[in-house]
C-alpha cells in the first residue's frame, strides 16, 4: 500500500514536470503566486461604493492569499499619508487600512509579497511612499519603436487604440497586457506613466490619439496609475494650427489651454506634461527668445486649473560649451524661483547622460526654490542593453546617498518595458523595474534587500539560490563599470546605439561632445577630463566641501578620478600602482567577474526552470564575450597613448585593435543586437 | 670630449634603430650570423678539386666564423660514417674532417651553430647521422598551391623552371631562394627533397618538367641535397602513351625503365620516387589486380640500375573496413619480405593521419624483412595551421620513444615551407622544420635541447628570453592536444580544411571514416572508439605486452584512453574524477595555457625585434580565441550526450552550440584562415 502510494506520488510529480501549468516565459514577473484555496478578503459595506480599486485588492487576496482572512478598510487616519497603508494582525485575521483606495491596494500587494517571500508578519506594518509621484517615462514612439528599448515593441498598440470603431475587449491579449502592466506597477507602488517618447511627436495631441490615451487611462485608473504625455513644444505649429509656438503669444497660450481642457474632458485625472525642450534638436521656448521658465510656466498655466503638472527636463547642452557636464547647471540654476508651483524640473541623476557611473548632477541642491525630480534610466542604454546583467539598485543607491531623497519632489524612471513575453528582455532586467518602483516608494531601501525581495518573488526562496544570485546581482553593475569604463571614464560608447566600445570614434562633422575623445581626452601624457578649477571648473558647481574634495586628485574618490582629472599614465594610485596599471586591472577584473557570473549561474541549474535558466545563461555568455571586447578595445586603444605594456600577470587581449575598429553594428537606437548579429559583426 | 663621444654613440645607436641593416622578416631562419671580420678557412690542396661543396663550407666559415682559423679536411676515416664529421680543436685552430664533402659542410654548419649559441667547444666533437636518408616531402602542386601548406605558394616556380628559353640567373630572387632553401636544409642535415605532392600530377614526368627538376637539382647538389619526385602510378596511361598501368605488363615496365633512364641522364644523382597508390582515389597496382609489392617492385626495378629508391606509402584505408586504424597493417603486413631491397615502405607515425596525438602505427616492428621509414608531418594540418604555436619535437620524441630509431631505415617530413618571407608562416613553425632535421640526424635528441638550439640561433642567447620561451615551446603541443582533442580523442576536425572543430560533422553521402562521429562515437552511454579485443581489436596489431596494456582501460595510458576505449561518461579516472569531468578539465587547461602563452610572450617584448614580436603576438591572439572555440564546441556538443554540467569551478562557454554549428570557413586544403576571415566566420 505504501509503495503504491509512493509510485502514485512519483507519477504525479512526473506529470507535473512534463505538463507545467504555465510556460516559464517570465511574463508573470515577480507576481507568480497561484490560487490559494483559502484566500478570503472582506470589504466593509461603507467601502463598497469605492470600487473598483478595492475590488481589485480583494480579488488579489482571494486568489493568492493562503493565511488568515483579510479585512480591507478605508479610513481617515492622519497617521497615514495618502497612498500609505497599515497592515495589522488582528484576533480574527489581518486588517489593511489606508486613507486612499490605492493605499489599500498597495497594502494588499505588500501582504502578498511577504507571503511569497515567506517573510512572516510580526506586529503592525505601516508604510507610506516617500514621493507622491512615482512615475515611469516611456520613450515609446507612435510607430511602436522604443528609443533605447530592448524588449520588443512599444506596449501601446496605437493602431488599435486610435481606431474609433474599436471597442475594448477585456479578454483580448492587448487589453490583458495593459491590465498586467498596470497591476505590475501597482504592486510596487508606481502611480504614473508617461506614455510617449520625450522626443515627442505632435500627433499625440490629436483627437484620435487622445482618444486612445483615454482608453489606456480608463484601464490603468483602478490600479492607481495616472497617465501623462510628453509634448512637443512646437505642437501648435506642427499640427498646422498656429504660426508660432512662442510661449508669450496669446494664441499659443490659448491653444494649450484649450488642448488641456480637451484632454481633461476625456481624462479627468490626467497627470500632466513631460517636456524635452531646446535639447538635441527639440523645439523649445529659446527658439522664440524665451527662457525655459517662460516655456514651462505657459504649459503649467494651461494645466493648473486641472491640477496638472509640468515635468520640464533639464537635459540640455549646447554644441559650443567647453564642458557638456556644466551645461544643465549653467542654463537652469539661474532660473531658480522663476517656475510656477506646478512645474517640476526633471534632472538626470548625473550631469552627462546615464553613464555606468557618474557623479550626481550639481543641479541637485542648487535650486532651493524650485521643485526638482530625479530622472533615472531603468533601460540599459549604456549598460549592455538587454544582453548584460546589471542590477541598478546599487547605482541609484549611490545617487540617493549623495542627494538626500527629501530634497526631491519625485522620481522618474525611463522604462525598459516592451512587448517581449518577459516584459524587459533580460530576465534580470525586470529587477530594475522592480528596484525603481521600490526606491521610488522608499529611497532608503538597501540594494541587497531589494535584490532579495525580487529574487524570492521571481525565482523562489531557496537560500542556496537566493544567496549567491543576490551576491551576483549586487556585484553586477560594478563589473560592468570595470569592463566598460572604470575610474571615472565615461561616454566612450559606439556611435548612435551605444552598445559596444568605440573610444576612437571620430565622425567627421559631428558635434565634438558626441564623440568619445571629447570625454576621455587620452594623449601621450595621460587620460581623463580636467574639470578642476584650473580645467573646465565643473567642480565649482558642487557645494564647496565637495568641490574641494573632487578638485584634488589625492582626495577625489578613485571611481570618479578621470571624470574630474586628466592625469599622467604613471600617476601613483592609492594602491601604489600606476594609473595605467590600475586601469588595466579594472578591465581585467570586470572580465573575470563576468566569467564568474557565468559559473555562479550555471551552478543554479537545479533551482531554475529550464527556459529562464537557458535564457540567462545565453545572455551571460554574450556578456562575457562583450566584456573581453570592451577590455581589448579600450586597453589596446589607450595603450597607443600610454605606450606601456598591460601588466604581464594579466590575461592578454584576444582581439586586434585594427579588427575592433572595423566593428560597426548595424542597429538603431531602439535595437539590442542578438547573439547572431554580434557574432557576425564583432 | 667624453660627452661629445657619448652623444655620437647615442646618435649612432639611434641610426641603427632607425635603419636596421635587414628587416626582421624571419627570412634568415636560424642562420642569422653576420660577417665575422676574422673568419678564415683553408682547404688542403688535395681537396680543392672537390668543389663546390667544400667551397661553400669554406665560404660560410669565412663569412661568419669569429674564432681560430678552421682547416677543412676530406679524409678516409672508417671511424666516420658517410656524412659524419669530426670537429677537432688544434694548436693553431680547428679542423673539420669527414669522409664526404657533405660531411665537411655539416661540420662547418655545426661549428657556426655552436658559435651562434655561444656554446664553447671542449674537446673533439664527432657526429654522424642516424639515417642515410633525411628527406622532406613537399605536397606542392604544379599550380603552386601547396596541399596542407600555410606559408604562401610553392617555392618552385614551374612556369619559369619549365621555360626552355630561360637561363638561370644566380642573382634573381627565385634563384637566391632556391639556394637559401638548400642551405637551410644542409645546415640541419636534411639531404633529400621530394618536390611535388604525393597526389601527383603525371605532368611532372614530362620532358619540360623534368628539365625544370634538373635545374633545381643542379642548384641543390652542392648543398648535398638530392631531389626525388612523387609519381602518379597511372602516368603511362595519363600521359597518353599506354592503355594500361598494370605493373606486370611489359610495356608498362619498359615505359618506367625508359622514364628512369631519361631522368638519370638529366640528373645523375636523382634520388627516386615517392608513391601514394590506391589511397584516397589515387591509382595503383590494385586497380589492375596486383599487390602493392608488385607495383612497388616494378618501379624499383626501373630505378635499381641507377641506385634509385622507391618510397611506397602505406597510407591506405578502404571505405568498407570497420576500423580505419587497422587498414594499413591489414594491407601491408602480409606483404613483408616481398619488396625489392630498394623499396622503403613509408608509414605515417600513427595509424590514422597526423592527429595531435596518436599511438604509433603498429606496422612499425611488424615487417621485420622490409625497410620502413617514418612519415612525420611538419606542416600543421591538424595543429592549427600557421596560426597556432605548436612545437612538434615532443610529439616526435613520443614516437621515437616507442619506435626504436634503429628499426627505421629513414625519416621523411611533410614540409611546412612556402614563399612567405619567413618560409613557414608562423615564426615558430620554422622550429618544426629545424626540429625535424635535427631528429632525422639524431633521433635521440631531447626536445628541450632542440628548442634551446633553435631559440638561441633564431632569437638570441639571453637566458631571460630562452628559458621561458623554451618552456612555452615544450608545453605548446600538449596545450593544443588539450584544447582540441585530449584523452585520445581524434579527428573531430572541420570537414576538408581541418582547421576548426566540427565533432558533429555529418555530410550526407560522405565516407563514414571521413566524419568525426566515426571517431569519437559519443552516445548517451559514453565516448571513445572501442578498439579492444571485444571491439575492433586494433589492439591486437600491437606486440602482445602492449596490446595487453592498451586493451585494459585500467592500464591504458590516459592520453590514449578514448583512442582504444569507449567508456561511460562517469568512468572513474585515475584522478578520482569522472571521465566527463576530466575531459572538461583538459579543455579548460588548454585554454588557460594558451592564454598563459600570450602572457609569457608579451613579457618578452624587450628581447625581440618589433616585427617578429608583433607577428607572434597576433598569432597567439588567434590561438587563444581558437582554443576557446574548440573548448566550447567540443564540450557543448559532447554535453548533449553526457547530460552533465561542466564542473562549476571551470570557466563557462562563451559560444552557443547552434552558433558554432553554423561556422563554415570558406578555405581550401591549402589555405590558413587569417584573423579577418576567422572573425568574420567564426
Amino acid at each position: 500500500m505504501r509503495s503504491m502510494l509512493r509510485s502514485l506520488l512519483t507519477c504525479a510529480a512526473s506529470l507535473l514536470f512534463l505538463l507545467p501549468l504555465k510556460a516559464e516565459d517570465g511574463s508573470r514577473l515577480w507576481l507568480r503566486q497561484e490560487g490559494g484555496a483559502n484566500g478570503s478578503a472582506t470589504l466593509p459595506s461603507a467601502n463598497r461604493r469605492l470600487l473598483p480599486t478595492l475590488r481589485i485588492a480583494a480579488d488579489e487576496l482571494r486568489q493568492a492569499w493562503r493565511g488568515a482572512p483579510v479585512r480591507l478598510l478605508l479610513e481617515k487616519n492622519d497617521a497615514l499619508a495618502p497612498d500609505g497603508f497599515r497592515i495589522r494582525p488582528t484576533a480574527s485575521g489581518v486588517t489593511i487600512s489606508s486613507a486612499t483606495p490605492a493605499g489599500v491596494l498597495y497594502g494588499a500587494y505588500r501582504l502578498l509579497a511577504l507571503q511569497a517571500m515567506e517573510t512572516s508578519l510580526t506586529g503592525e506594518l505601516t508604510e507610506s511612499p516617500a514621493y507622491d509621484l512615482r512615475i515611469l517615462n516611456h520613450w515609446d514612439n507612435l510607430d511602436r519603436t522604443v528609443e533605447r528599448g530592448y524588449a520588443g515593441r512599444s506596449l501601446w498598440d496605437w493602431e488599435e487604440l486610435t481606431d474609433s470603431m474599436a471597442t475594448d475587449n477585456p479578454s483580448s491579449v492587448t487589453y490583458q497586457r495593459y491590465v498586467a502592466y498596470a497591476r505590475a506597477n501597482a504592486s510596487i507602488g508606481i502611480n504614473g506613466t508617461v506614455l510617449n517618447n520625450v522626443n515627442a511627436s505632435p500627433q499625440i495631441l490629436t483627437r484620435a490619439y487622445l482618444h486612445g490615451v483615454k482608453r489606456l487611462a480608463d484601464i490603468f485608473r483602478p490600479y492607481g496609475l495616472r497617465v501623462y504625455l510628453s509634448v512637443n513644444f512646437a505642437s501648435p505649429m506642427a499640427l498646422g494650427e498656429l504660426s508660432t509656438a512662442d510661449p508669450l503669444d496669446e494664441d499659443v497660450r490659448h491653444w494649450w489651454k484649450a488642448k488641456a481642457d480637451e484632454i481633461y474632458r476625456l481624462i479627468p485625472d490626467f497627470g500632466g506634461f513631460l517636456v524635452k525642450a531646446n535639447s538635441e534638436g527639440q523645439p523649445g521656448p529659446c527658439d522664440f527668445g524665451r527662457t525655459h521658465a517662460e516655456g514651462a510656466n505657459m504649459l503649467a498655466d494651461a494645466l493648473a486649473p486641472h491640477r496638472g503638472t509640468v515635468m520640464w527636463r533639464a537635459f540640455v547642452y549646447s554644441p559650443t560649451d567647453a564642458d557638456r557636464a556644466k551645461q544643465a547647471y549653467l542654463e537652469f540654476q539661474p532660473l531658480d524661483g522663476q517656475f510656477r508651483p506646478n512645474v517640476i524640473i526633471q534632472v538626470k541623476n548625473g550631469p552627462i547622460d546615464f553613464q555606468p557611473r557618474e557623479p550626481y548632477s550639481p543641479l541637485f541642491g542648487a535650486m532651493p526654490r524650485t521643485p526638482l525630480m530625479a530622472e533615472l534610466q531603468v533601460t540599459q542604454e549604456y549598460l549592455g542593453h538587454a544582453n548584460h546583467l546589471a542590477f541598478l539598485a546599487p547605482m541609484w543607491r549611490e545617487f540617493f546617498d549623495l542627494v538626500p531623497p527629501a530634497s526631491l519632489r519625485a522620481v522618474a524612471g525611463v522604462a525598459n518595458i516592451g512587448t517581449d513575453d518577459n516584459w524587459c528582455g533580460h530576465p534580470f532586467a525586470a529587477a530594475n523595474w522592480y528596484a525603481f518602483g521600490r526606491l521610488a516608494w522608499n529611497p532608503a531601501l538597501g540594494s541587497e534587500a531589494i535584490a532579495n525581495e525580487w529574487l524570492r518573488q521571481t525565482f523562489g526562496t531557496d537560500e542556496a539560490f537566493v544567496a549567491p544570485i543576490s551576491q551576483l546581482m549586487l556585484e553586477s553593475r560594478e563589473a560592468v563599470v570595470d569592463y566598460m569604463m572604470p575610474l571615472g571614464l565615461h561616454h566612450i560608447f559606439a556611435w548612435g546605439h551605444h552598445y559596444g566600445p568605440e573610444p576612437w570614434c571620430d565622425i567627421p562633422g559631428a558635434r565634438p561632445d558626441w564623440l568619445p575623445p571629447y570625454y576621455h581626452r587620452a594623449d601621450s601624457i595621460g587620460i581623463g577630463f580636467d574639470r578642476t578649477r584650473t580645467g573646465s571648473d565643473a567642480v565649482s558647481q558642487y557645494p564647496p566641501a565637495l568641490a574641494e574634495l573632487y578638485n584634488d586628485p589625492a582626495t577625489c574618490p578613485e571611481h570618479y578620478l578621470l571624470w574630474f582629472h586628466h592625469l599622467p599614465w604613471n600617476y601613483a594610485m592609492k594602491s601604489g600602482r600606476t594609473l595605467w596599471d590600475e586601469l588595466c586591472r579594472h578591465y581585467d577584473r570586470g572580465v573575470r567577474q563576468t566569467r564568474g557570473f557565468q559559473q555562479t549561474w550555471d551552478a543554479m541549474k537545479p533551482y531554475v526552470d529550464p527556459d529562464r535558466f537557458a535564457d540567462v545563461q545565453a545572455r551571460l555568455r554574450i556578456q562575457a564575450r562583450d566584456a573581453t571586447w570592451w577590455r581589448d578595445a579600450c586597453l589596446l586603444y589607450f595603450q597607443t597613448f600610454a605606450r606601456q605594456p598591460i601588466p604581464y600577470d594579466l590575461e592578454r587581449p584576444i582581439h586586434g585593435l585594427d579588427e575592433l575598429k572595423q566593428v560597426q553594428l548595424p542597429i538603431g537606437n531602439h535595437e539590442c543586437p542578438d547573439e547572431e548579429l554580434l557574432n557576425k559583426y564583432r
